[in-house]
């Protein structure tokens, strides 16, 4: 444990992952099993990847909508995959009625108001949004029909943590409905793309993204394509997904349209997501042992001004300060002037620093003559002077470069986290050691992916290249190579 | 039923109602019960008056942050009055699996799954919210705390209708605690005007507000106030509440702060509201029997070019068409081009006067050399020939007009809607015939409050003044006078 309280990721990397989450008031448990609550620092976090991921989506033509967080169990049993290979651990509404205990002093079911059908709070909305696009789909005309949601989603997970898995989270689902299999998996492609552009302008980070085997795949879907991240513990952490979903629902929800010819067909459907998720890719992937490291873009608060004084001389700092303040807002948005009186200069730079502020300002009187301020980068924790005169534009070049910085790092990590095995010994000795992405060829079998899994614990992630090689476990010839890692 | 599928207001003012969410394609009926879709256009309004809505909030000094879904079924039985108050229709959550049925064909509830405390699908968030203060707060350094969240809410409503009551609905609930009831009375008057004004400035709707008799209070606080809007069928409708909790929550809920005179004190509470419902008020105000009428501020859309050509000068109406919208587009924003080819003009024209669209312009060959285009304003439905050299500022300051010749109806609505009686044969009268608010003194009883509302389904909607005058009911004198109203 350091001294700001967070364990240093050398300790264990689990608890400081834990530590930065609860030190920079992210996010905690509440009193609902697996249940977290967001925290306002935490949330606007959360608000600016929503702003910056929905302009994204909208681009793509996409509209949003809302549909209901119930879904008729009778639903779910529709396409036999989707129910056979999703988990069936969910949060199940069975009465719509409280009423008083005997004696007056709380509330209990009432046995009488069961419900017929029972409902399942959406543990994503495939069916109930199907189901609905089956009345609105009528002609080649009513295509290509693009819907995305903002929701809240259940799944009753065993074990929970924050972000990573909980049992309610918030994330986007976007649906789309194509006249043929070549425009939908064009779509599928383009969420992907779209998620990884995403993730390096907004997020800084990089990731692999690709085919997954038939195995990971969603339940229901003909493909799946995910986005894989690194994490600094060798760990990889699935950050979305987009599914070529062919015809499967449309066939068992009955979604039927006339194409120009004048015949009825079956459309080709999508499906693709990212999720409060993200927030534990992000805190996983820039931060240090200090605390959180945010790029700029999603930082809450790009710039925090601390101004340093003493009983005699406030109003002569308060001044400059407010001046410096003043002429940075014109150029730089979310800039916070830190005027609380009742903690020390200490106390503020260290919550800063723990919730990844990027730049710091500090004033004190002996700035005033000078006109020059101390910054502090919080990617680096490099210390600079820098002039009032130029103060906005210089703290905006500076802010760039820590969200092009973090980037580069990210690629870093991922270049370097990744290894090209071709033996099933280096790909073990590996896995005990600095992990990471591990790219192998593999010869498309179940037996041996399940083998890999059972022995290393490692998993195929997704599909790396076509080329040729021998099977990582069996030794076969293959032409396809794929990314395994440990995971998240 | 008029040549546009939309029922007259003379005819049915409720099935007008419905068909206008209809035919603009704001929002359905799903396959589960009370569960509406908001659809695309819907959707787009709701996501206006969010970012206008979440501006004004933010502007209070409120951080937005996200609580759990679901309620423990004990939290209900905390506050007394909370829960004797509170209706008890509500979404339960028993149990926690579904599994395969034995012939494989379907899914049922997991018998062996039991929840031991059930959750209740939040129908407001202040217990589960209030549990979470409790850790949150220490000491007068974290007073005040101003919080609010989006979230979708469940009631299960027996008699459900588009928008006005189903059984899940969104909404924004605001949150705070406070050192004093001085500051936490002042906190819950600056909500109601924050409403007050969102609803001028964006929704163009004119309203009462005020405190609300006992009876009528939210379950569980000292007082409510809440801010009624006015439909043209003379039904009251209420559109937000804001309550003044007292130290209700913080003492069920142990909520304790250290003052600064260093003793332990239960703080005082807040809470305030508006959802989905708003929704409902928006297009029964404006509308008419043509369809929507949507104020600019909130419109998907707010300008509509629709080009009318034949197959020979297509290529030459486009250009100047496509000339026409970027002119447009460097000063109004949400313009849209309908470029559709598969439909007809009147079609469109149909269409997007259904659809509330503030602004049509028409652009044919003819006007090309005049360099003249046709607009149509939805409010009045008036034609116009406006040069094409300055349509940019032109219809800017159009729409701008349109948005406060709204709020001069409404507010014209509101003083003709509103009727000053003192005798109750002309408050029963005036229900029989324009309905409307009826500005009444009320002794302050319950007896006579109940029989009013008995005898006539008007209901006192909110504390307008002080004065002198006698109860409608009983004649005794009061001091206090009302406005009552049905209401939906």
């Amino acid at each position: 444990m350091s001294n700001k309280g967070i364990t240093s990721r050398s300790e264990s990397y689990s608890q400081w992952y834990l530590d930065i989450i609860d030190r920079a008031q992210l996010a905690e448990n509440s009193s609902v099993r697996g249940c977290m609550v967001i925290k306002p620092y935490g949330y606007a976090i959360w608000e600016n990847i929503q702003r910056e991921l929905d302009l994204r989506i909208k681009e793509m033509g996409v509209s949003n909508a809302y549909f209901p967080l119930f879904i008729p169990k009778s639903f779910l049993s529709k396409e036999a995959s989707h129910v056979k290979g999703f988990a069936k651990e969910c949060a199940i509404v069975t009465h719509y009625r409280l009423k008083e205990t005997k004696d007056g002093m709380g509330v209990e079911v009432d046995p009488e108001a069961k419900l017929e059908d029972e409902l399942i709070v959406r543990p994503t909305s495939e069916t109930i949004m199907y189901d609905t696009f089956s009345r609105w789909i009528e002609s080649w005309r009513d295509l290509p029909l693009k819907i995305n949601q903002w929701a809240n989603i259940v799944r009753w997970e065993r074990r929970t943590r924050l972000f990573l898995r909980t049992t309610e989270f918030l994330w986007q689902e976007g649906h789309t409905v194509h006249e043929s299999h070549e425009e939908s998996k064009k779509q599928v492609i383009e969420a992907l793309e779209m998620y990884k552009r995403f993730a390096r302008e907004v997020l800084a980070l990089e990731m692999y993204g690709g085919k997954k085997s038939e195995s990971e795949k969603f339940a229901g879907a003909v493909d799946t394509y995910g986005v894989e991240a690194l994490m600094q513990d060798g760990k990889a952490l699935q950050f979305g997904t987009s599914h070529d979903l062919g015809q499967n629902f449309a066939k068992v929800f009955n979604i039927k349209y006339i194409n120009k010819n004048g015949e009825l067909e079956y459309p080709w459907q999508t499906s693709w997501g990212v999720s409060t998720r993200m927030m534990g890719a992000i805190v996983m992937s820039h931060s240090d042992d200090l605390g959180l490291v945010l790029p700029p873009i999603i930082a809450p608060i790009k710039v925090v001004i601390i101004p340093i004084y003493k009983e005699g001389n406030k109003d002569k700092v308060m001044e400059f300060v407010k001046d410096v303040e003043s002429k940075l807002s014109t150029v730089v948005d979310r800039v916070h002037l830190d005027e609380r009186d009742f903690v020390s200069v200490g106390f503020k730079f260290n919550e800063w620093e723990k919730k990844g502020v990027p730049v710091r300002i500090e004033i004190g009187e002996r700035d005033l003559e000078k006109k020059m301020v101390t910054i502090v980068r919080r990617d680096t924790n490099e210390k600079e002077e820098i002039s009032v005169n130029s103060i906005g534009n210089d703290i905006k070049i500076i802010l760039d470069n820590i969200q092009s910085e973090l980037l580069k790092r990210s690629q870093k990590i991922l270049e370097e986290g990744t290894t090209q095995v071709s033996s099933y010994k280096e790909f073990k000795d590996i896995l005990k050691g600095k992990k990471g992405f591990l790219k192998a060829y593999w010869c498309g079998s179940k037996e041996c992916e399940d083998a890999i899994k059972y022995e290393t614990k490692a998993t195929n992630r997704c599909f790396s290249k076509t080329g040729k090689g021998n099977c990582i476990y069996c030794g076969k010839e293959s032409d396809k190579e794929w990314v395994f890692a440990m995971c998240y």
